[in-house]
């Protein structure tokens, strides 16, 4: 049969295949992924789930004319190795490579920018519109997951699809999961549809149980009840139906046949259509189907076991779920609440001791914080962990329902600052400047696993309105830190010097201290401070510093605009203190993919950064 | 009978009142309603809606014990009347009067601060879980409008409550309304139950039915079937069944006895329930029972006619209705977005003329930024028109879904600045903060209804993510600022002075020309300026203004954290200009209550704010 996928340069290909071909290009296809994900890391179990739909989308449909919109994106590897960026896979999720999500600009196939789950549905919706009152005719699919299906925004927008004929196709790609096995009562609605004995309840049945019995008939006029409600009311998607939408399925998502012929009867509704797909995460590797949530996604490991290629270090997310289960052991009253990624965020090892402290609500941060909100007026003492690029969906629900109640939520935000390989979408960047306006929230940012715990316990203290931000990956101990007690709006100076002062937001201290080293070999001494209040910002000892030093340097992992080193530079000018202030922070721009490490280094956050601010201030001064 | 109302000094005096003596009060509630809004005014429709149902739910429930969540709270003025605030009632809506809205700081009767639309159920759900958790047995309600059910938070917690038994009580005030008329196919569904012939379809019906055919007992295990589900699977509410509620209703929300009957079963349920009870907006006041949404929210008005007391003078968002229609005559691709307010957005105006080019989604902000962006994305050229503080809920759909891609799609952001009389939820103070680091987005401010239509057209041209941000109330006439094209990220000088510089962003350029007049009778002669641009500033013109002047006051109706000021003066340290920068914004507060004017004088965002600044600057020259 001889190496299929090596001869599709794109979708038009897919279209000659026999269904035998098909099912070895699937193989073919599952072998790929295995290669070249296990080399550069990526998201696994959600792509090998979609190998057959994929291919059977790209049959049915005529892409990139019909459009094809990818709920999250993680799951469109296949769609671009079959969309002619198969040879460019060994470049996903590095520098100037593929992007491991859907991009317009990468390729006319990616008809949306995703990244955030549960945009699809509204994304899809808006382009069918433009469609029709364009006077166009081409297909508008959106592929979302049961897991997005508990986002608010997927009921938002069926809710307004539902209620028109629009012509638009939503395949339900239901895997039970989203990131960690999915939660709430759709989870279970999609349950009792894969458990009912369809096939017993013919059509015929129906129909001669509404013959002999009027009383069913006024419900659904006799007619209709029969001819199109029957077939789905008992045995399918009620929920969907009830919103205005066809409903076509379940159907096996690893049957290419099955798949080719429902998205051809999909194309033939005159509206809006759901088809529920049936996927197993992880489909033809076995570690992955075994544990989905461990390969969603993975670093490079080793194909024949499944084990990773790298040692796993303690990271920051380790350490607040160990010192929560030590403060949930203390109080009963301490609870956490996250947005369906208890592993990510280490509330696994709260779950691991006490489950019933653990509440997952699954992809739906908005209600995870006002649900948190309720918690809290009412006694208990709630711990939100979330992503700080996706705590960005409850903006208003922290500002409205937590803050201005001044109820004891402590968000606590894994992933500030770049998380790297995820790109655009992912960078945590933006949440000291969405946070930082919001009245009577504390803001504050370890420096280490020490001022991690240290800050927990003083915002369990507090007992208002508390965000911890701390970003991805290791965490660094800083046994001095804990030393210095947590005041309220207080920084910590690490070391006291002269002109040249560093003021350092959370990770970034270790940059700081580094760069105060050379400093001292080059016979400079440097103030170093660890910031640790982002809101309220250190007035008191930031006005010292200005009025004291000639330079100050903020380095901080988040923009300028609304960010920590602005603050500061506007203070010096409202103090009217000479000192010059230099910010090392993020342009305001999308940050691109590449690795945290160089991220932060191209942009100067970094020792290096710091000098160069450093050495241009000194040469200033000499030259005027 | 006497005056009843008069008598009734909190919720246990309700208990002891007869049926007919319940009657008796819902009539003067009423009188009394109509009575103080027509003269504070106020939300009468609402209102008038809930007064047997408030009745009812005191009756039934133990509060403030049982905790009462009302969803919005605009709607909550008959449980203030009932709960010992009858008093205050004439200080509705005024400075330290009562509030509008529910507030835990208010009253123990107010469970949960609301103002912003869907977030009662997860609320609700939180306090329940807590008491449970801590061992309490109170009762806890949401009551929360059909309109708020399109609302995507509603669903993400009734999925997450559904879930469980945890016991909880959704009340379901179905008014076919949310502000305007509600729209989407959750609406179609509540129709579809109220018109369903219910009592035709007796228990005993189904039961002969499922008996005969065995074909019917597959889907539901038979005995289940009759027992649980069929008495509501055919004639109710299906979507809130599947979701793991219990059904009941829909009940008559006018009829206390049958209200009181319905709320008893709840309490009954062992689980979460949803009663559906039908209400009408406006109930018992004729001209608000005909035009709902024009008594939604009114001014003082005269009882008899229902005609207001004053004269509408041309609004902001008049202009924008009118500009709008003005544009979508001339280009087929522009097209109207809004989320449930097309009058208060001025939007109704393009809808008289070309009703198919507005889309009025629901409450649902979220999926109306993401709808649009897919509309851009397909050729459309959507304009989303929202008020200020309900655009704060899709603060990620703008970053990601219309920021990212670089999307045609206007946000025409009403109400921005103080809104007034509705306090803390509503002020639309924080835009420009959590708007201004959103990478690649132009966001401008007009002075004037001229420059507000200019804007429009900028944005249009400019074919790349524009928001445009204007206040309530009257608008005024600026024929001079037309005379200066809008050009990117330039401001425009309206006249050039010497030693102080006013920047103004927006609306506020009134009082910075109130102020320069002033300043020139005392012999000054200041430089003033109209922003136009708050993202990008215009960096060019502010370095020249900071290095040729010795002091530069921006005034904005915003909070100063991420505000138009912070930039100027950290721009002015930046560049070690030696001017010094007054920042008149908000202190990052949230503002209370009172008359737009009032707060803003208060603030001192005014002429004699500017003249204040000036003189205190004037001040300390001569003291150094």
């Amino acid at each position: 049969m001889g190496n299929i996928l090596d001869h599709i340069s794109g979708p038009a290909d897919l279209k000659q295949l026999s269904l035998t071909e098909s099912k070895q290009l699937a193989a073919e296809i599952r072998e790929f992924l295995l290669h070249h994900i296990s080399k550069t890391g990526g998201h696994l179990s959600s792509n090998l789930g979609v190998v057959e739909l994929t291919i059977a989308l790209h049959q049915v449909f005529d892409t990139p004319t019909d459009q094809i919109v990818w709920d999250v994106g993680h799951q469109a590897y296949v769609h671009k190795i079959l969309t002619g960026r198969r040879d460019r896979f060994d470049t996903l999720r590095q520098k100037d490579g593929l992007s491991g999500f859907p991009k317009m600009e990468e390729s006319p196939y990616d008809a949306f920018n995703t990244g955030h789950a549960t945009t699809s549905i509204s994304a899809a919706y808006g382009i069918a519109k433009a469609r029709d009152v364009l006077g166009k005719t081409y297909e508008v699919v959106a592929v979302i997951g049961d897991g997005s299906m508990t986002g608010g925004m997927a009921y938002e927008a069926m809710n307004n699809a539902g209620k028109d004929k629009t012509k638009l196709i939503i395949i339900l790609n239901d895997n039970e999961m989203s990131i960690s096995r999915n939660v709430g009562s759709m989870s279970s609605h999609l349950n009792r549809l894969r458990t009912r004995r369809s096939y017993l309840l013919g059509k015929r049945g129906i129909r001669r149980a509404a013959e002999k019995f009027p009383v069913l008939r006024p419900a659904y006029a006799a007619v209709n009840f029969v001819k199109n409600k029957a077939k789905y009311l008992f045995v399918k998607g009620i929920l969907f139906e009830e919103l205005g939408f066809t409903y076509l399925g379940p159907v096996d998502g690893h049957d290419i046949h099955d798949l080719t012929q429902v998205l051809q009867q999909a194309k033939a509704v005159n509206g809006p259509v759901v088809v529920h797909v049936k996927t197993v995460k992880g489909k033809g590797y076995t570690p992955a189907e075994r544990n989905a949530a461990r390969y969603h996604g993975v670093s490079a490991f080793e194909v024949e076991t499944g084990d990773a290629l790298c040692e796993n270090q303690e990271s920051w997310s380790d350490v607040l779920g160990e010192e929560l289960t030590w403060m949930a052991r203390r109080d009963p009253r301490v609870v956490a609440v996250t947005a369906a990624m208890p592993q990510g965020t280490g509330l696994d090892k709260l779950a691991k001791h006490m489950p019933q402290r653990l509440y997952d609500v699954g992809i739906a941060e908005e209600h995870a914080v006002t649900f948190a909100a309720g918690m809290a007026k009412a006694g208990l003492r709630p711990v939100v962990a979330i992503y700080s690029s996706f705590l960005q969906r409850s903006y208003d629900q922290i500002l409205h329902d937590v803050c201005l109640p001044r109820l004891p939520v402590i968000l606590a935000i894994d992933r500030s600052g770049v998380v790297g390989e995820d790109g655009e979408t992912h960078q945590g960047i933006f949440d000291i400047a969405y946070l930082s306006h919001m009245p009577g929230l504390t803001i504050m940012a370890p420096s280490g696993k020490e001022e991690l715990r240290d800050m927990l316990q003083f915002a369990y203290r507090l007992e208002k309105p508390v965000a911890i931000r701390y970003p991805k990956g290791a965490v660094p101990s800083r046994p001095e830190a804990a030393q210095a007690k947590i005041e309220l709006g207080k920084s910590r100076v690490v070391c006291e010097g002269a002109q040249v002062a560093i003021v350092a937001v959370g990770c970034c201290l270790e940059e700081a201290l580094k760069a105060a080293r050379q400093m001292k070999q080059e016979g400079a001494l440097p103030t170093v401070v660890d910031a640790r209040f982002v809101s309220p910002i250190d007035k008191a000892l930031l006005e010292k510093l200005l009025r004291t030093h000639s330079l100050l340097i903020t380095i901080e992992d988040g923009v300028y605009r609304g960010g920590f080193g602005m603050q500061v530079a506007a203070l010096a000018n409202q103090i009217g203190a000479a000192c010059s202030v230099r910010c090392l922070s993020f342009p305001n721009q999308f940050l691109a993919q590449d690795s945290r490490r160089h991220i932060l280094e191209e942009y100067g956050i970094s020792a290096e950064g710091i000098i160069k601010a450093w050495k241009e201030k000194n040469e200033q001064t000499l030259g005027s």
